[in-house]
This record gives C-alpha cells, structure tokens and sequence, in this order.
C-alpha cells in the first residue's frame, strides 16, 4: 500500500449508485467539483441486483396474468413463460452487468470516478484503496457524502454458509430457474422473488415468520397478494420460523421452528438489509462501524457540519427513488451552504426532504400489484393524527372487470379529519402500480378532499377507484 | 294518445343515461322526490353502445399488444386474437344489451322510472309518451334537468341511406368483424374503432379529412398513434373527404374527393355527434330544438331558474366522466336551491363545475394510450395564459423499457409561467391510461411546480416520467 496522491474537491461522494450519481448531478450542476468512489459497478445495487433485474424478470409474468384473465387471447397464454427468453431479456436491462454506459454518464457530468473502497480518515477526507493497492486521499472542501446503500442480513443460522444460500443478488441474477426454491421472508423482496421464480418454473415454498405477507403495507395488501401467490402454486407457511439449514447431496434441507423440513435446490434469504457502513471509516470521525447514519431533513448527518449521509444508509426509506430524491435535496443543500445561499428548509422546501416522513410511494411488482404512499392507518393513528380510513373494492369500479376478468382488489385512503387532506393511500390489484402517484400529488400538494372531487377520473379507467373512495367518505 | 295523469314531483330528469342516474341519485340523497324519463334503455350510449363495449373490445387488443412487446412471453401471443370469445366478452360487459340491472339500481335510490319519449311541455313540465301511447304529466317543483345525450352525426352524403352506415352503435354492438372496413374520422371513435377491428380481423381504411388524428389533442398524440395504426396495417389516408358513398353488390364503395374509390363490407362514420335536444319540447321554453344548450357553472340553462342541461347537451365536455362529474354539481346544486342553502359558486366550489373549464381528462385507448387532461399548449396559449410546453420522450424512463420493449411514447405538460402551476399534461403510450390522473390532482390541487418536486414517482415505473418533465422544466 503507498500513498500516492491527495487531491481536494468541493464535494466527495461515497459510492456510485442511483443515489450517489445524483448527488453529483446536483453538485456539479452547481459548479462544484465532485468526486464519486465506488467499489463495485457505478449504477449500483439498484442497477444490477434489485430494481432492474427484478422488474424485468417480473414484467412478464404480470403481463400474462393480465393476458390469462381477457377471453379472446387468454386461450394462448396458458403455457409457461419461456424462462430463457425473461432471462436473456433481464440481462440486457442489467446491461449484462457491465457499467460502461454508467461511467460514460458520469464522464459526462464531469465528476470523478475513483474505483476502489472509499473509507473517511477523519473530517473532510477520504481516502480510496484501488484493487491494485494504490491509495489515492481525497480532501472534500464542503461535503462528503455516503451512500454506499445496504446489501442483505443473513440470519446467524446453524449450517448457513455451507448451503451457500442466495439473497436479493443471487435471485435477481440466477441464470436459471431452480427446480424447488425456498425463499424465507414476507416483505417485498421475498414475495416478488416468490412471484417471479415460481412463474419461471420453480416450486417456490415461502417461509414466513410472521402472521403475514408485507406488514408494513395496510393488511389487506398482504392478504390478497397471499392468496394470489397461494394459488399461483406457491406453499407459503407463514408463523415458520428456520432453526437450521444443510445443504445434503446438493439438497438444502431447511429445518422449521416446528421441526419440519422443507427441501429445496436453493433458497433464499429476503430477511432484511444492513447498512454497508462497516468498512467505511466511521470510526474516524466519532460514528459507529455498521450503524444506520441519522441525519436531518438536509440528510447531514447528526452533529457534523460536512458529512451528509444519503439513500438507504440513513434508513429514513429504503427505495431507490426515495434515495434519488434525497439525493436531489443533498445536493442542493450541500450547494446552498457552499455558496453561502439561504437554506430553503421550511417544511416541502428546496432544501429538506420532507416527503420522506409524509409521502414515500412504494410498488410491489406482484400479481396482483400493491401500491401505497404515505400513512397506513396503523401509522397515521400512531402518530397521533385523527383519521378515518375508507375503503372500498375494486369490483365497484366499471374499469377494473374491463381490464381483466375476475378482477380482484381493494383501495383505501386515510383521511385526516382535522385537515381534510389524505395521510395516506393505498392500491391492491392488477394494474394499479401507475396509479399511486395521483395519490402522491394528493398528499403532497395537501390537496383537500372537497378539491379532490373535482379531480375527475377517466371513465372506465382504474383510477375512477377515486371517485368510490370519494363517495364512500361523504356517505360512511 | 290519451292523457291519463300528472305527477309533481321535485325534480324531472329527462334522460337516464349515466348523468341522468347521477343527478337523480344526488336528488334523491338530497330527499327530493324524483322522476327519470327514459326512450331507450337505462344506462344510456355508455353502457351499451360507447364506453363499455369500446373498452371491451379494446382491453384485449392493448394486451395482447403489451404481451408482443415482452420477450419470453410474445412468442406465444403472435397469433390472432379469437374474435368470437372477445365478442362475447363484450356482450357480457353490455348486459347482453339487457337494462335490469340498471333499472334495479334506480329502484334502489328510489327514483320513478317513466319509460318513453319526454318532452318539455312548457316551463317546469315534461310529458312522457309511453310506448303505447299513453301520455303522463310531470310538473318539477324544482328543476327539470334534461341529460339526452347526443347521437352520431352523419354527413349530408349522396347515397348515404342506400349503404346502411355503422355509427358508433354498430361499430361496438356488431356481431362479427367485417372482412374490410372503411373508417371516416379522425377523432377519438374513429382511432378506437380501427384499432379495435383491425384488430379482430378486418382490414381497416381510416379516411380522415383533416392532416391528422386526435386534433384536439397535443400533436404528437396523433401522430404516434397513426404510425402505430400504420404498422398495425390501417391504410391511413389523410386530407381525404368522401364526396359520396353506394353499395354495389353488397359492397361499400366510398369516392373520395380526389376520385378513389374504396371498397369495403362495411362503412363506419366516426364524424361528430349532435345533441338529442330536437324533439324534446324546446320550443316549448323558448329555446331552439337542436341546439346544444348553454349553461352556468351550476349546470343551469341560461335565462331560466328551473332547467339544468347537464353532460353532453350542454357541449362542454363530451365525456361520459365529465358528464357525471356535471350530474354531481347540478344534482347538488338544485338541492341546495331547493333547500334554500347558499349556493357554494366560487370557484371549485361545491355546486359549480369548475374542472369543465381546467381539468378535463381524457384517455383514448388505443396502442399506444393516449391520455391528456387540462389545457395543450395551443389551448394555453389562445386562453391568454404566459406558458411553456415541456416536453420529454418515454425513452428516458427506465420503466417504460421494461413496461415493453422498443416502447415508445412522449409526454408533455404546459406550465403556467406566472403562478408556477400545470395548465394541461398529455402523456402518451402503452400503459399511460392510469398516469393521467396524477395529472388531473396536480392540476385540480393547482399544486405548484415548486411542491411537484416532491412527488416522488416510484422506481421504476411509467410514473417516473414525471420526474424527467420536471428536471426538463429546470433545466431548459
């Protein structure tokens, strides 16, 4: 290892994911010179091992559902995908894990890529290990900001590393489908992957803890995507806990809390994510290795004045667009302060990233689909606002029979009764991932509910599901 | 005809089609004692012969195309569609063009049913002539509000009578797809109509007068769903006029205003509506039989304190959602006269129709959607507004790549440069039906670009297009 170089930049970014490049979109636009560091490939987890491949390998299996459930051309789609086909195409949405075009973006932007493990070495410097060794320090004259996201929590499980167990980067970018799979966890990877593998040709067995599917979500989100997975052919067992696992003759053998067990050809872990913040310097300047990183709504990290911390790292919202938009507010913030300029950060301002508490808009890329933003009533209730929830069925809404036969959904809204605006909403059903955002503008622009009837929905669209929410909240 | 009795109730609707359903059952809610006359079927053109069986025909076709984009699931959709099973989806979709159940829903409000031809007869009085002849009296205490609708226009064509013309009511209710079909139109029934047969099997000729399709809405609307049509195999002839029409042997042939002949089985005209207003007593009230009927934003026929033209009589929009949109305001509207309330008339007020004027959404179902609400940027401007037209293409937005491939569409909205607000949003392509009403919140909310910045469109769906029209609103 020899120190070869140190070089000073306004800003220095630590990983190049969705987040970090638009960190520096920001602060280049702002005139500030930026370097980003990366360890892995720029574009990031999202890129290669979660959005991307995920909703690619899924695409299709949706749009069959949605095909399977119209006379006329259901006829054809009865038979399986064609596995090799989704995957060949999920390889070219992950640019066959290959950042060129990435790299070409941030050449483009003029910030500076260092490849290799970025670590602070005390306020204001980083410095970055290339693979070959060389240690090159950079000096940040304003920020410094991390983003080098999370990657997957395995379980501290007897016999774990002798099974090799797949998490989100193996199910996202697995070359084949296997035969049986297990897939251990309820939240959003775990029933996606669920939904993908088993439409590609696995046996899926989901083992799930808890008493439900997607708990952060309203219950009946969970509820129906279970029933759908259910009756896609997936075993899910839920109140499973795993107490080992053993890999026998290539066979994982997951042993269950009641003593099962449950073989597989692989199974995969959905069990939750850590901050990759083990290995970044905390130590240097007075943070703890491996914490998650609090911030305030300019993402600056607690009791700093330099160090920002932004995306999946300060677990204020594990979603990459939710982290784009931190990283959108960070970097404006981080320019405002290094020009001297007023910081806007009044709630909703240019400067503070007030939708992360109010307004965070999640898709689960299932069948059927689930989308919710803001609140749920759990939430809103706890946070001590005084709600009503309204719910309805979708097999009240004239648009959701036409798209698909059988159509099976619910939609609620959490109206604030205090202030007549929505806290939150959400959407179960086939088709309705594009609807969220109308619901996101809601809540946002804090639109009342007596202007929310003047929004009109299109006849016979899925979004007429407003005008029944409407309707069930003037009459209930 | 005998006259038999007269009835006083509050209020008399003339025309039970979804606006008439929607005034009586705001009325009704109101305990306004109601009657509601009907010629035809209850449900009206929506139900039976337009929206509903547009979509239901179409929903299959959008599918099958969304299927075709996807690989690994487009190999086993390059066939056909089966015209008979969609064809019977779509009576099933019509009630196999049965009114029961519909009926069953007014009796459920308890609004009086009067099944025959009304007429006004005089100010605060409508006659029913029954099919078989009997006639009733109905006097309206409060209001007499007529929602008839409108009928296809025909042209003043030599030879027209001799072919037997589809309109829109053929063009949803036939029984089979004609072997070759010529479609007169450019507008929203005509690009449906053609994307639907061609389709199930006709081969289509779309003679358009004009340069383009879809005119009233942003240019690049039309014109990408012409190049669709096109590769769909429509022969799209523009600046073509039809000078006359026969059958000859049992096939249409239409000349054209440059001398072409175009022969097919049959002959759709997709050229405009009139109101049905002509025989139903105008002149009785001093108004011209005929003519579309102008109203208040309270939904109230100039020059009279009794009458209420509501949804596509009254020319201000169209659209079966507007219409019913209209039904809400004029039903409460004439409640709260009839009460004695205030009336709540500022804008986006409680009892006036405010969104006829900024915020009328509309979504053509063809492949690719078209979907627009509000203002374009020609409408903008001629209203006076100080606006700009941003403008970006689908190709930017990584969830519109995986959506299909080779996807194609753009998406614009117009920004009022003063208030910093949207005037009007258009999005077009495959899946974008379900985007607008995002939109029309924005609009509607009158959300200002400043907050739009923190409407987080989820990763990665269509929505995020959102995202790459605001950065262009900035940057540009």
């Amino acid at each position: 290892m020899t120190e070869t170089e140190s070089i000073a930049y306004d800003v220095v970014v630590l990983g190049a994911g969705p987040v970090g490049e638009n960190i520096a979109d920001r602060t280049r636009a702002a005139g500030l010179t930026t370097a980003i560091v990366e360890n892995e490939l720029v574009g990031g987890e999202c890129s290669y091992w979660a959005c991307m491949p995920s909703k690619a390998l899924l695409r299709p299996v949706i749009a069959q559902a949605d095909a399977r459930r119209l006379p006329g051309l259901s006829q054809s789609v009865q038979g399986p995908l064609d596995t090799p086909a989704v995957l060949a195409r999920r390889d070219t949405y992950t640019s066959h894990w290959q950042d060129d075009g990435q790299v070409a973006w941030l050449n483009g932007i003029t910030a500076d890529l260092y490849r290799g493990h970025g670590r602070l070495a005390g306020p204001r410097t980083v410095t970055v290990t290339a693979p070959d060794g060389t240690v090159t320090t950079l000096t940040a004259r304003h920020a410094v900001a991390v983003s080098t996201g999370t990657r997957a929590q395995l379980p501290d499980l007897p016999g774990l590393s002798g099974v090799k167990p797949w998490t989100s980067r193996e199910a996202t970018s697995a070359k084949a489908a296997p035969g049986r799979l297990i897939v251990v966890g309820g939240g959003v990877v775990a029933t996606e992957m669920a939904t993908a593998w088993q439409a590609l040709g696995s046996r899926v067995t989901l083992l799930v803890r808890g008493k439900g599917l997607l708990n952060r979500m309203e219950p009946f989100a969970g509820e129906l995507i279970a029933e759908a997975l259910a009756q896609a052919g997936v075993d899910i067992r839920t109140g499973t806990s795993v107490d080992s696992v053993s890999r026998e003759n290539g066979t994982v053998v997951a042993v269950t809390g009641t003593g099962d067990r449950v073989e597989a050809d692989e199974i995969l872990f959905a069990t939750g994510r850590v901050p990759h913040t083990d290995d970044i310097g905390l130590d240097t300047v007075g943070l703890e290795p491996g914490s998650w990183l609090e911030t305030d709504d300019t993402l600056r990290v607690t009791g700093t004045d330099w160090l920002y911390a932004v995306g999946d790292v300060n677990h204020r919202a594990l979603l990459t667009h939710q982290g784009k938009y931190q990283a959108r507010i960070a970097g404006a913030a981080i320019a405002a302060r290094a020009a001297g300029d007023p910081l806007l950060d009044e709630p909703w301002g240019a400067h503070v990233a007030t939708a992360d508490h109010d307004a965070v808009p999640q898709v689960v890329f299932t069948d059927p689909e689930a989308a919710a933003v803001g609140l749920s009533l759990a939430e809103a209730e706890q946070a001590g606002h005084r709600v009503r929830a309204v719910d309805v069925a979708f097999s009240t809404v004239a648009g959701a029979g036409l798209y698909g036969d059988g159509y099976t959904g619910r939609a609620r809204m959490v109206v604030d009764l205090e202030e007549e605006i929505l806290r939150g909403a959400t959407f179960v059903g086939p088709g309705v991932g594009e609807l969220v955002h109308s619901a996101t503008v809601a809540i946002t622009g804090r639109v009342p509910v007596d202007r929310l009837w003047h929004a009109v929905p299109s006849y016979p669209t899925l979004s007429e599901v407003w005008l029944r929410l409407l309707e069930a909240y003037r009459d209930n």
